[in-house]
């Protein structure tokens, strides 16, 4: 495999999201016995565009092997290790609401490249206990010791709006590297601190959108 | 007020998302008191683009009163006419888990616009309680007759991947005309009904990939 130059710019959040999509899409043919799969395969299998991929996939490497397409393990592990996900970043859950301890509790929270190794609350009743499959919920004030402690890279706000610009500064401060935030409210940049602000109503407010402009 | 033609083409997600962060500043402008505001003050305001917001705005009308800028309360309600959120869309939620309660009992999907109107779930424990607000959780077999009786126009699924696409297939018989799917799995498009995908970990996996590059 040929690499071209690391890039450094950010990469758009939708190819993200379709390497993500082929990512799943190569664990499930992998699961299936598949080897060896062509661009097209893959896209029709999976309802995928195969310009798109090839597209998507030559922005950081030549992948594939001429004759055979590409070999899906290997395919499947370069990926990973591209997008970060061939070492396993700690989550911390910044609320032990019903929102929190779904993702806690989630398998995909806890999946190849992901783990999540406590949730924070205030509620003295919550703070000592675990959510379903065991995750501990931790005092918040605890969060900067167990940050360092669990390498906890990667944090997400699971709160209402007013304590999360707060708690995201804190995370900040406490060496987290990532922050997701579902709280509704925009959390700004932070110094050394990759935002995902993820107002989950928006989506909502789209369907609505393009529900009304479709009946126009 | 004029306004444009009417549009049929897709408005795009980042657009969408952007006027619901307007729509948001301009609630927040309104419960401070504030009447008319330029693009540059709310830009300045709640750290937006000014210029994005004039273009943005600029595709649907021209909502701006000359020396003045915006009048908050029509702008407000011009927006909200313009995407769907004068009327309350009546909303199904497939999946009486934790996402599912979280997403039932969120201020943010009974606000404006939106309601939250029934929780459906396989499990006879489940079945004919409800939520912490109240939302009733009937059982999915109901789904079908419950549709057209509470008028959901919006269907959820928060249910686990095998269940999706079927379910999705049900609500789109039944008469749903817009699907947001959180189960990890691609559900496809459906006639006559919108389908928004949103698998949670990939915007994990985004960060995970914006890490890795920033690192590389």
């Amino acid at each position: 495999m040929k690499r071209p130059e690391p890039r450094t710019e950010p990469v758009p959040e939708a190819t993200s999201h379709r390497l993500s999509l082929l990512l799943r899409s190569l664990r499930s043919l992998e699961a299936a016995g598949v080897r060896t799969a062509s661009s097209y395969e893959i896209a029709a299998r999976f309802s995928l565009n195969s310009a798109q991929i090839r597209k998507d996939l030559a922005q950081f490497g030549e992948f594939g092997v001429r004759g055979v397409g590409y070999r899906v393990a290997d395919l499947k592990a370069h990926l990973k290790d591209l997008m970060g996900l061939g070492v396993t970043h700690a989550i911390g859950i910044a609320g032990a609401g019903k929102l929190g301890q779904a993702l806690a509790d989630s398998p995909n929270f806890n999946a190849e490249g992901f783990r999540v190794a406590a949730l924070f609350d205030v509620d003295g009743r919550k703070v000592g206990g675990c959510s379903r499959t065991g995750v501990p919920i931790r005092d918040v004030q605890a969060l900067d010791g167990l940050v360092k402690k669990l390498g906890i890279d990667i944090g997400i706000l699971a709160i209402p709006e007013a304590g999360a610009v707060p708690l995201a500064q804190r995370m900040a401060g406490a060496g987290v590297r990532a922050i997701l935030n579902f709280a509704p409210v925009t959390v700004p940049a932070l110094p050394g601190v990759l935002v995902k602000n993820l107002d989950l109503t928006f989506f909502l407010e789209n369907l609505s959108f393009q529900l009304a402009i479709a009946k126009a």
